[in-house]
């Protein structure tokens, strides 16, 4: 972090066919689904006809969604699947193929694009992904990653955000806010780089915060776990921006209110610790923080007897009807309407 | 062209939920795969069981791919979808399903994205494909639009680069190098109207190769004619990096070489005038040029007679052995070895 590297092969001299050789080299076909990758017009798949397919897309654009003076390409790679792969977690199914669309400044050496290759295939690997395709190309300025994925399910499996009822218990799968208290790290350590670049930071102690926003993971377990115990939850999302931005879009799409008691939101210590440096309230981080990847489900009370011995479920709240609104019940038992503030990359490029 | 527009809402005041329900308003389902489009983390697809799923995408970056200065952003929006059609065309299958991703700086007003849109749905509507995701964001400079296309076909029909066989026909679907031809006219008139902004350009006679370069057609009319007249050709690809590079690829994935005969390639006779106008030859535009969208395929000579009395159909060449190399044979009967010279995003933008 917060150097350069000495090696420089310019992705001009290589051409583009040199270079696509060369970052899908060593891929291997993983699922059954992908008949045809990389090499065609198109990618070939067959799926079983009791299986629906499920497509996600994301676009990931340098200075809005990422800055590269404090995130390693690797682990920018790894993140982008992982997103990628979060939003077919949170339909409850299991993702099976990716397409990587890069555009290149000529700033960016064929090593630096092999890096986030190198993330990007370990995502895959981790979770057993096909990268089946994409597009390479140049941009005028910086980097832009998009990513589709694809998945798979059972159509009786699959979850989304529309289904919450009244009383369903609101669960979700981890502790909240400690990507943004890792991102807010990371942003003060880069300004006094950027005046004192002799000062390496010095960040033990915040792996765990660092990890959440650098390296998070896609609760594909989850998915896993809730297969196991016979559960299929009436509603489901991610948190990418936001618990209060999710919980909205889940009573909104499923047309009811919902009761999240600040109580029971799990915040780690040292997000907790990180918030007071920062003099914010650590249920702000939670609440608007942002990029947790941990899924928000809603489920019938009838199942809570199989997920209450399991510490990988949370419940913080119950779904109520919809006159009621959103809410977060304080831990002084007052109510406060629940307002999305989540990450908006327009905004945040005025 | 070559004019701004009055009315003017900030991407920002709307926000992202309200631009994306604008954008997405009036789309209805077409394709009885599609059983769940936009809204929720993913899309839903379900496919038939005999049927194989194709996937491909394309990334579009403004001043690498394309020029707002001289093309409409309607323009565009049609060609991007387009382009991505003519990729699952390439495979002789039919596409179903597209998902579209910007990022936006804040130099477009929503009117503009909207113009964009307006394009893309109409290129939807012709092919009735389904828009069924995306996503939209902000970009720190210019536009980039990231499209991936879905497709279906049974696998039997299915069509590579790498079936060609000696002896098989080399076919072509439409005069080739008109494109090229229109984005040079375009951009002597953008060089003419930055210096004399108050000429208004005058493309009368030249109204067809301007269509070729922004408002190109997939030809899914094509894939429909070889199904009906019985023919699986052995190989085929689109014209997207013009003629020379697109035969490099079927005879390198082939292994095989090539005969094209320069006096069976066509050349619109008004590209052969801007041609001789800019002196350059004519069949350096179709060899070179791109953005052709026409598709080049082989055939086994026996399919011969079921094609020879249709005018969609082209036969330049045919198929040699592999150490004859890729050939094109000049009026003059001379031999001159085919390389590659296609448009190439990564030398465009030093």
């Amino acid at each position: 972090m917060f150097e350069k590297r000495a090696n420089r092969t310019e992705i001009s001299d290589l051409g583009e066919f040199k270079l696509i050789d060369l970052i899908t080299e060593g891929i291997e076909i993983q699922q059954e689904t992908t008949q045809y990758g990389v090499g065609d017009d198109a990618a070939v798949l067959q799926f079983n006809g009791n299986e629906q397919v499920l497509v996600s897309t994301d676009l990931l654009v340098e200075g809005v969604h990422f800055h590269l003076d404090y995130v390693p390409l690797r682990h920018l790679g790894y993140k982008a699947v992982m997103v990628n792969l979060s939003d077919i977690a949170a339909m409850n199914a299991q993702p099976t193929q990716i397409t990587v669309s890069l555009a290149i400044s000529n700033r960016f050496s064929f090593e630096a694009i092999q890096e986030l290759y190198e993330g990007i295939k370990l995502a895959c690997k981790k979770h057993k992904i096909d990268l089946i395709g994409g597009d390479t190309t140049s941009s005028t300025s910086g980097l832009i990653i998009s990513i589709t994925v694809l998945g798979k399910a059972l159509p009786e499996k699959i979850v989304k955000r529309n289904g919450a009822r009244e009383n369903d218990l609101i669960v979700t799968t981890g502790d909240l806010g400690s990507a943004y208290a890792g991102l807010l790290l990371l942003e003060r350590e880069r300004k006094v780089f950027e005046k004192t670049p002799e000062v390496q930071p010095d960040f033990s102690g915040f792996e765990y915060l660092l990890e959440r926003q650098l390296k998070p993971e896609a609760r594909l377990d989850i998915v896993s776990k809730l297969h196991d115990l016979n559960i299929i939850p009436t509603s489901m999302i991610d948190i990418s921006d936001g618990l209060g931005s999710e919980i909205l879009h889940i009573c909104h799409q499923s047309k009811v209110g919902c009761h999240i008691y600040e109580s029971k939101i799990p915040i780690d210590i040292v997000t907790n610790q990180v918030a007071e440096d920062f003099r914010i309230h650590p249920i702000t981080f939670a609440l608007n923080g942002g990029e947790d990847y941990q899924l928000l489900f809603t489920i019938n009370p009838t199942d809570y007897d199989k997920i209450k011995d399991d510490d990988s479920f949370i419940v913080i709240g119950h779904i109520m009807d919809e006159a009621t609104g959103a809410q977060l019940i304080t831990t002084a038992d007052t109510a406060i309407p629940i307002t999305a503030q989540g990450w908006d990359g327009f905004r945040n490029n005025q």
